[in-house]
């Protein structure tokens, strides 16, 4: 509209709405939080699998409740009219039924994609990274339901958070059965459903309005409602469902208690329960849950925070929309990448630890002469060319006579460089030099070796380095 | 049309044109192909980045040429108009001009998209893999270009190819220099150019009847390029054409022809030369190379074959067309991760060695007894979370009095089985076996170790282990 256009293209250079580029240091924060996560999902046994990021339109129809909006469609280019896909868990019932797979664990850490209004430092993005572990298969009652939970707090404990989360935890039948008594209309069910699932953001009074005016709900059975879904604990909660026999008396809520009670037996075995928080205000938004839901909150998901970081429960009913032959029940858990990553980030900065660029290479190749001097770039390369030959990360200025400063400083960070002179290449000889040391160690200047000893030297010398890796640098803050 | 639809669903249970799910023993040939290049790329110095799937529709506009037309746009849902990415190197080129990145090197692994003929035996989809290495920066010349032909043969030696591919390379200067010698007029120079790029499939008498009769060249001019682009060799055509003193007093082929030998310079020192073949066929489609281009085939990539397995030049002027202000000159390469998968399959599928189904855990934790069988579930589940713990991978199986041999059938390809008993466990003792053993083995059925010993034990059986990995098996068939 007005002429004073800054920009020398015609468009804005950015990345599109929503999305972000990965770089630097933030690139290595997140793949140690990949690794931590991958070694705990194949430690459970699972292995993994990949599937197209978009499907055919129709996969993802009829799956996502009102949230279908916000699934990203392809044009319509001539041929299969195809969407992006909007989590890993229906590509993953897509293909378990089109292989006619009977059990299988498998983990899948790709990106998903959501038309949603994104708020970038809560970790809130239109293409971002999900990281699944399911399990698939006819198995005994709640078994494979608490390994999931088990692992989720295996998956924290790596991360080094300790007791700084929860796990929130309830069961679709148990939600139902408390609606049913107390008198929901059974049209009603699933909107007080997600009435009930905004008591974690928002106060009693504000959803038993939402319940009452909105969706026109009698106050009294809001307030029943209300007696119960304000309830949070563990074992104690679920003693006092059970002695309440007008809600014991109701079939779906006994079921759902019954399954509850095993999955805590369960819990208590494997050692997670003091991460446990049942909570019968959780509800979840998809519709294909079918059992038990749960929900992993930290310090930071609060109001304004980034909500929760990973969700999960079982949906036995997925599978069996895309085949009708075969109904394979499965339960898993999805961890939030980029949540999880903005609350270490920031806890990382807020604590004493600094990240520090992490080293690229290994040794530095340079070369110093007088005014002679050639640059001695072959004799760079060859040296490069054999600590590569031997694994050995190294890099070398791509200038054919470099200044010795500008080496140094392109070195900064390397743990060790070669210096290559014509006197020193004349004996046979280079420079090993371990950068970074103070002024007055023993080492400062390096020592002089043998052209032939070059990578064994430096094999030797990086063995002896300190672990200067984020990993370490992780455990040490204890985020 | 017909009534007699076999399908349950309205659609077809598949994924779309052109693309793929990733499973089994594929999946860990993959990762297997995609560690070997990212341990290379990272000996070279190089630090990656991840850009989105999709860019602004503008990024990738005029960038392609022709292949323009195979760009997957989204669909206008409101909003910015975005398209999903053709390659990774305008996504790098926009990164380090909204960045005003001077210098990096980088490397990329991701999906790419286009909407082209799929072939996937051949290794040809719409969704695929490439793997990408680019220096970007201000050097001197020639140095980063050997560089990454350099890193071209790392990549190939990892892979165990040997001498099974080779580097076809040209510059572009020197055949628009050829092309005004021989009196090509500017406006069908890249037109002509693409022809030439056929060579590799096509007789000259083809070539030369599309540059004549379609494209409407001189038979004579046709005849006098024909006597250059079908040369090949190494040292001796550079030679050949310094000397030819028509060709070399044309400024462009001096250029081209000066820059070619110090790259071969270089790359004596590195040691490659053997694996290049001088080739003036060469021409590249796209069109922002401005200097050397390469292209690695190997003895699948003739006529019908998975053509090159890998490709790549010089491009100076990319990073420019975002921002006027900054030309970032580049160089780089892009492996294809399906065609050289697709080949490795092939020789692994024809040699001796068998892809076993990779094991899953390194522990399977049972239980037996008698008629009164609990199942000992939660002892199981206590032995598999001690292992967790001490970060085994281990599984147990989901139900509550699973039958022995089920449970050795689950365990089969793991390598040491825990077995509970209510004897030894009443003597604090569980039996540990290693799975596979022969008949008349000593310890065919196991040794009885303390409860408080499994850990150690284990681990110090898996330090054993022969090492089974695919890994182990490519080096074993030098594919």
């Amino acid at each position: 509209m007005s002429k004073s256009g800054k920009a020398k293209t015609s468009f804005q250079l950015k990345t599109p709405k929503g999305t972000k580029d990965w770089d630097g240091t933030d690139v290595s924060l997140r793949d140690q939080i990949f690794s931590t996560i991958t070694e705990v999902f194949k430690r459970h046994g699972a292995i993994t699998i990949d599937t197209p990021v978009f499907e055919l339109k129709e996969i993802l129809s009829g799956k996502y409740g009102e949230d279908s909006k916000l699934i990203y469609d392809l044009a319509d280019q001539g041929g299969e009219l195809c969407s992006l896909r909007y989590d890993l868990t229906v590509p993953f019932a897509r293909y378990l039924a089109m292989n006619s797979i009977q059990s299988i664990k498998r983990y899948h850490i790709a990106k998903v994609y959501r038309r949603d209004q994104p708020a970038m430092s809560k970790g809130r993005l239109r293409e971002f990274y999900q990281c699944d572990y399911d399990i698939a298969g006819v198995y005994d009652p709640m078994v494979p339901d608490a390994e999931v939970l088990r692992l989720t707090t295996e998956i924290f404990e790596a991360l080094g958070w300790e007791r700084r989360y929860t796990i929130k935890i309830n069961h679709r039948k148990i939600l139902d059965g408390i609606f049913e008594v107390c008198g929901v209309p059974e049209d009603k069910l699933r909107m007080i459903s997600s009435a009930v699932d905004k008591l974690d953001k928002l106060p009693w009074e504000e959803v038993k309005k939402e319940m009452t005016e909105e969706k026109g709900l009698a106050p009294e059975v809001a307030d029943e409602i209300g007696k119960y879904v304000k309830l949070k604990g563990g074992q104690d909660i679920l003693t006092q469902l059970k002695n309440d026999s007008t809600l014991y008396s109701n079939e779906h809520l006994k079921n759902g208690v019954d399954s509850m009670q095993l999955l805590f037996d369960y819990l208590q075995v494997f050692g997670v329960m003091d991460s446990i928080s049942f909570d019968l205000s959780l509800a979840r938004g998809l519709d294909y849950y079918t059992g038990v839901i749960y929900e992993v909150i930290t310090e930071e998901s609060g109001a304004g925070g980034v909500g929760s970081i990973a969700a999960g429960g079982r949906y036995d009913e997925l599978v069996g929309m895309f085949s009708g032959k075969s109904q394979i029940p499965c339960v898993g858990i999805s961890f939030g990448l980029e949540r999880i990553f903005s609350v270490i980030k920031a806890r990382l900065n807020s604590g004493s630890a600094k990240s520090v660029q992490p080293k690229h290479v290994d040794v530095y190749v340079m070369a110093f002469g007088g005014k002679d001097f050639t640059g001695l770039l072959p004799e760079r390369m060859r040296v490069a060319a054999e600590l590569w030959d031997a694994g050995i990360k190294a890099e070398f200025s791509y200038k054919k006579k470099p200044r010795l400063p500008q080496q140094f400083k392109a070195a900064e960070g390397v743990p060790f460089g070669i210096i290559l002179g014509d006197d020193e290449l004349a004996a046979g000889k280079v420079r090993i030099k371990q950068l970074g040391l103070p002024e007055g160690h023993a080492e400062k200047d390096g020592v002089l070796v043998n052209k032939e000893d070059i990578v064994a030297e430096i094999k030797q010398r990086l063995e002896t380095l300190e672990d200067k890796s984020l990993a370490a640098q992780l455990g040490a803050v204890k985020v």
